[in-house]
């Protein structure tokens, strides 16, 4: 029988490659979204055609209304940044999302110990990042070390394992490696202000590294960017 | 002007004490209420009527459905355990939500960076508690690390502190500490399985505890139990 493995599932390209690597690896796949409160529904659709096109055991979906809290362009009503070149991504953006990925993590764990699995997977990058602070291994070691405090399956001596198989990777890398293992990213999502058809605005800080990450690789985006 | 700081409030009688310490403390007040999936809706209620009589600046109620999870018998359906002797509590019981303090924080987090506030507020007890391992300092301290490497705030060197006033405090000590500060004791509530009028049952771990709380300290629980 397969490991049970709990991957966050966003519907973009880096968790869609953390998916399909977490398949290669042999696991059975529960795929956990947490719809925060975000701007646009097309993640949301997105992270279910990956699902069912990787193949999953289960896919949960979980709302948490973070937008209450405000503070992000990303559940709040503030201008996402276009056209940033990409030496100014090292500063916090205004899309940062309080503790978003400390909140993640913790509803993975919760799933997690209640499946008896210790295996989870995020698809944080620590190299073509837009200079978030929990996306940095040793925001993720302090988790990992958090979550065998917490919890039974911790103090049965399980060890939870937070695999980021992503993190040392360019984002020309990761798209090479999910083309190798047949991603369709022609059905993800990246962009953080769409189009109302969902098409991709092709200037925001997540198209901008998407697109160079695609044109690195020597490879086309199958999405319509209209640019 | 005071100092912010978020605060969760289930609406029990640890962190209606924990609020009332931070009021003391000469904090402005945000309660978190975070609404996992309980079974009972009068914790829901107590913890708005206690955030209305110790007075806070805001109250806000979070709802996630921990219970899709399942895997507790205070989510799911599974019966609460009855009459325990206190030398059982040492064994984690069904009662145990997966992950759930790594939950809670992580919210409070969320809400706190947002509002600009480092200072949290969780009223776990490492004493008279029912042998959750999220209730214990080594769990605390991991989280408060975790936090300042999370978060914008953290990197921009503010330190998030997580304060756990009633962590070495036995029942009977937060009890007496409540009454000096004025707690209404009868606004609040803490059993696992409550009568459907919300009157307490007198038999599961909360109870006992809480009883037991009361008796030591010599002061009369304002609650009705039919016992």
């Amino acid at each position: 029988m397969n490991k049970k493995a709990v991957i966050l599932l966003s519907g973009g390209l880096d968790s869609t490659t953390c998916l399909a690597l977490a398949k290669e690896q042999g696991s059975e796949l529960y795929a956990l979204t947490v719809n925060y409160g975000q701007r646009h529904i097309f993640e949301l659709e997105a992270a279910k055609k990956v699902a069912l096109t990787i193949g999953v055991k289960k896919h949960s979906v979980i709302n948490i209304d973070l937008a209450q809290f405000g503070g992000s362009a990303l559940t709040d009503d503030i201008d996402v940044p276009k056209d940033r070149d990409e030496s100014d991504m090292t500063d916090i953006p205004v899309t940062y999302v309080p503790a978003r990925n400390t909140v993640l993590l913790s509803m993975a764990l919760a799933w997690a110990e209640t499946l008896g699995a210790t295996d989870i997977y995020i698809g944080v990058n620590a190299l073509d990042y837009s200079g978030y602070p929990d996306c940095r291994p040793e925001f993720i070691e302090s988790f990992e070390r958090t979550a065998n405090l917490a919890t039974k399956a911790g103090v049965d001596g399980k060890q939870f394992k937070i695999h980021t198989p992503l993190i040392n990777l360019t984002k020309a890398e990761i798209v090479k490696k999910g083309m190798e293992l047949g991603v369709n990213y022609g059905i993800t999502t990246s962009c953080y202000d769409p189009f109302h058809n969902g098409d991709p605005c092709g200037h925001c800080d997540a198209c901008t590294l998407r697109l160079k990450g695609f044109k690195e690789a020597g490879l086309k985006d199958p999405l319509n960017y209209q640019v």
